[in-house]
C-alpha cells in the first residue's frame, strides 16, 4: 500500500514537490490552493480527516509568517498551526522549512527540511542563477569579461564563482581560510584575503556578497566603482549597510529568497528529492 | 595629431562606443543625444562643421529605422540622411551598422561593421547572455538539470550550447553538416539530424531556435511538450510559426536585438574594439 | 540477413573497429592477423574466398607503407594490393585510411575514411589527449598555471586549447583570421597574431605546433625559453626546424600518429562509427 | 638584510623550491647536491657554519628515508639527521616534510609544511594530473567518452573528476556524506552510495581509488571488467587488494608521491609558496 503524503499550504514550490512526490509513488493530497493551482493534484475537502489519516504532513517554507496560521500564499482560507498539531497522530512525520514555532519544532517526528545539507546545497545552486539572472538585467554589461568580486565561499561563492568563470568573467572570491582561498586559486579564480581586499574594491563591474555580516561599510563602499552594481545575496542582517550605500548613489540588491522566485518548480522538486532521500535511506521513518 | 571620429545618433551603444574610442586614443565628437546622456562626452553644436572636419562617422546600428533620417532614439532631432552624404567629405571613412540606404551603401570609404565577422562572434556572446537570462526568468525551473534543445550551430548555437552544459543543462543541439554534429558530440551535447529531430521535441523544457527558416510549423510544435519554454532567436521572419503556437498555447518568445537591450555597453565597446583593430591591422583606413 | 565486412591488415584499431561493425549488427571476418589478437573475431581462412563473398571490405590506416603490400603490422604473411583488386567485386565498396596507391583511389565505390571529417575531428580528440600525455611526461611542470602556446586553430588547437584551458593553463593560440582570433578570445584564451608572435616567444613554458608549414625557424627558435617544451603535431614537413633546435639545445618532440598510439581501441571505435554513420545516412552504399 | 635560507638534501623539487624563495627574496645556500644539479643556485661548503648562520632551514620530503639520515637522492654523501639538529640554533624555524624523527618533530620552531592545507591541495592539483597522465598511457582508449569511476571525494577526488569531467568522460563518484553527494551531483557527475557502489562495478572502464581503507577486496574485484584499469591513489595500505587482483588479473596500478615524479618543479613551487604564506601571514616565524 502506498504511503500517504498530506501537503498543506504554501507556494508553487509546495504543488511541485507534491506533484514529485505523487510521480515518486507517494500517495498524495494536498490543501490550501484556489482550485487553479492544482493541476491534476488531488486537494483534501476535510483537513481533520486528511490528518489523521496521513503518513507524512508537508508544510510550506517558510511554515509560517505570523507564527500562528500556516503560510498560504495561493489560498484565502486560514488553517491554525495549534488546530494543525493538536490534530496530526504521533506516529505522522511532519516535514516543514525554517520552522520557528516552538511547539512544533519540539515534537518527536518533525523534521526541518530547509536546515539539511542536500536542499541547502541544491538550493544554492538555483540561489546562484537567480544571481546571474540579477547580474544580466540590472547592468548594462555582458558578464563575459566583466571583473566580479564575490566575498564568501560558502555553498552560493562556491557555485556562482564557478558560473562566473564558466561564462568568461574575470572572478575573485573573498574567504577566510587558507583552504577556501586554496580552492578558490585552483578553480581558476583570484583568492582574496579580508585584510586587503579593501584595495581591490575600486576596479570592479559587479560586487556579490553572501556573508551576513556586514562586511561593505560605508569605508568599503566609498571605494567602490561608481557604476558598480552590488548585489546582496546574504539572508538578514545582510552585509551590506544600505543606507551608506544610498548615499553614496551605490546601485544595489539585496536579493532574497531567490529560488522561490526564480525557479520554484525546481525548488518544489529539490524538497522532494531532499524529502525521498531521507526516507529511502531510512534517516526518517514514520512509526508503523 | 590625433584622429577625429564624429559619432552622431544612435542608442547607449553608440555612447560606450564613443568613449571606448576615446579611451583608445582618437579625438571623439557626439551628436544627437540628449546632454543628460553625455557623461563627460564632448557634444558637438555644429553638425555641418564637424562632419566636415571628421577623420571618421560613426553611424548607429541601425543607421536609420525610416531609410532617411538617421536613428536618434535618444534626442528629438532629425539628421536627414541625404544631407549627412552630402556634407562629409570623400576621403573620411563612414562606420555604420545594418546599412541599407543605397547612396550611403554605394559610396566609398563605408563599412557596415554589423557584417564584421568579430562583431557578429563577440555578439552572439552577448544574445546568448540574453537567451540565458530569459531562460531564468521566463521558465519556474532551473537550467541545471533542463533538458534544452538549441536549434542551429552558427555562432549562437557554438556560444548558448557551451553555456547551457557548463551550468548543467543537458544539452540537444540540432545541425546539418556531418562536421557539426561531430563538434556537438566533442562538446558534451546531444547531436541532433533535422530528419528526425521531430521524434524528440516531446522531451524538452526549453527549446531555442536560431535558425531563420520556418522549422517549427505546426506539425512540429504539436509535439512539444505544453509546458515548453520556445525563444526565437533568429531574426525575421523567425524559425517559429507564431500563429499555430498561440494557438495550441505555448509559451513563445521572439527576442530580437538582444544585445541592444542587455548589454549595451559591452555591445558599444564591442563595436569599438572591432573599429579600432579594422584600424590597426589597415583594412580600413581614412585617405590622407 | 546481415551485411558481410571483411577487415583485412591493420593494427589494434582494425580490430577494435571490426569489433564494433560487429555490435553494430554487421557479420565480420578478419584477415592477416596472429591469432592470438583475434579475442572472438572471427578469422578467414580463404582470402580470396572471403574477398568475393564481402559486401564491404575494410582497409587499415594507413592502407599500404610500400605501396605494394597492406599494411600488416600483427601478422607476418604478405597481402598484395594488386590481387586484392582484382579479387574483389566491382559493387563491393572499400574502405581505406590514407589511400595512396593510384589504382584503389581510381576505383568506384572506395572510400578513404581518412578524409571524412566526423573522423577526423574525433580523432583529433584523441590526438588532443597524447598531447596533453606529452605535456605531463615530458616537462617536470604541471598543466596547471603553465604558459602554454598553441599554434594553429584548426580541429586540434580547438580540442588542445580548451583542454588546456580546463586543466588550468593560461593559454594562447596563434590564428591567422580575424574570426578564429575572436573565437580564441570567447574561449578564454589570448589571441595571437602571426606577425607579432614572435614578441611573446620568450615567455612560453609549452608550446604546441599543430600548422605543417615550417613557422618556427631558426628566428623564432632563438626567441624561446631554454627550459621550453616544444611539442609538433603536424604532419611532415612539420613546423618546426628541427636541425636548427637540435643545435640551440631545446626540447623537442615530434608527435605523429598519436590516435594509433594513445588509444587505439578508441580510434578503432571511431573509425567504425564513421563508417556505420556513412552507410546509415546512405552516403556509401555497396550496389545491390 | 635578507633573511637566510638554507635547503639540505631533498630531489628536484627541493632544487626548484630553493630557487622559488631566492626569487622571492630570501638568501638561499643549498647543500646536498652534485654540484651539477645546482644550476646558478649557490652550494654551501661549511654544513656546519651554514646551519648556524640560517634563519631557516629547509629538510626535504620525506624528510628521512631511514630515520637517522637526511633523504639525499640527488647526492653520495651523508647528513645525520642528529648532528643537524644539534647544531642548529633555538630560534631557527626547520620546515621538513612528512616529520617521523620524533626530536625534530619535539622541537618548537619545526613545522611539517606536508600537513600544511594549501601544500595538499595544491598536491592534489598536480596528483590529479598524475593520474591523467596513467589514465593516457596506461589504457588504450580515449578518456573522451571513458566510463571512469572514484572512490572518494577528498581533495584528490573532488579535482580529479573536474578533470575528467572536463575532458569529457562519464563520471561517476562514491562518497560516504550527503553533502558530498550533493555536490557530485552539481558538478556534472554521478553521485554513488557505498552500499550499493558494487552494483555498478562491471560497466567501468576506468576505476581510480582515493580512499585509504580497502573498499576492493575479492568479492568487489569478481565484479570489475577485465578491460578495466584500476589505479589505486591512496597512500599505504591502499584500497585494493593487489594480491586478489592479481589472480583476478585485472591491470592494476598503484601510483604514489606522483607529484615529485610528474611534476618536480611545480610540486617544488608549490612547498615554496607555502611556506612564503605562512611567513607573511605571520603564521610562523623566527625568533629574532
Amino acid at each position: 500500500m502506498k504511503q500517504k503524503f498530506l501537503a498543506v499550504g504554501g507556494d508553487l514550490r509546495q504543488l511541485s514537490c507534491a506533484k514529485r512526490l505523487q510521480e515518486r509513488g507517494f500517495e498524495v493530497k494536498v490543501y490550501g490552493f484556489f482550485d487553479l493551482y492544482l493541476k491534476g493534484l488531488k486537494s483534501g475537502s476535510d483537513l481533520t480527516a486528511d490528518l489523521l489519516k496521513a503518513d507524512y504532513v508537508l508544510l510550506p517554507l517558510p511554515v509560517s509568517k505570523d507564527g500562528e496560521t500556516l503560510n498560504t500564499p495561493l489560498w484565502d482560507g486560514k488553517i491554525s498551526l495549534t488546530h494543525l498539531l493538536e490534530t496530526v497522530r504521533g506516529e505522522t512525520v511532519i516535514f516543514g522549512g525554517m520552522i520557528k514555532n516552538s511547539a512544533l519544532a519540539a515534537r518527536n517526528l518533525t523534521y526541518d527540511y530547509a536546515k539539511n545539507e542536500e536542499f541547502l546545497i541544491k538550493n544554492a545552486q538555483i540561489t546562484a542563477e537567480g544571481a546571474l539572472d540579477i547580474m544580466f538585467s540590472e547592468t548594462p554589461i555582458s558578464v563575459f569579461g566583466a571583473k566580479i568580486f564575490i566575498t564568501g565561499y560558502g555553498r552560493i561563492g562556491k557555485i556562482l564563482s564557478r558560473h562566473c568563470k564558466a561564462l568568461g568573467a574575470d572572478v575573485f572570491v573573498a574567504a577566510r581560510s587558507e583552504r577556501d582561498l586554496s580552492w578558490i586559486e585552483l578553480s581558476g579564480c583570484h583568492p582574496v584575503r579580508y585584510d586587503s581586499f579593501i584595495d581591490s574594491l575600486p576596479g570592479f563591474d559587479i560586487i556579490v556578497n553572501t556573508v551576513p555580516n556586514q562586511i561593505f561599510g560605508k569605508e568599503q563602499l566609498c571605494r567602490i566603482n561608481p557604476d558598480c552594481l552590488l548585489v546582496d545575496l546574504s539572508s538578514v542582517p545582510g552585509g551590506i549597510d544600505m543606507e551608506a550605500a544610498k548615499e553614496i548613489g551605490l546601485k544595489t540588491i539585496w536579493a532574497l529568497s531567490l529560488p522561490g522566485k526564480i525557479a520554484p518548480y525546481s525548488s518544489g522538486n529539490i524538497i522532494a528529492d531532499t524529502l525521498v532521500n531521507l526516507l529511502e535511506t531510512k534517516k526518517i521513518s514514520h512509526k508503523e
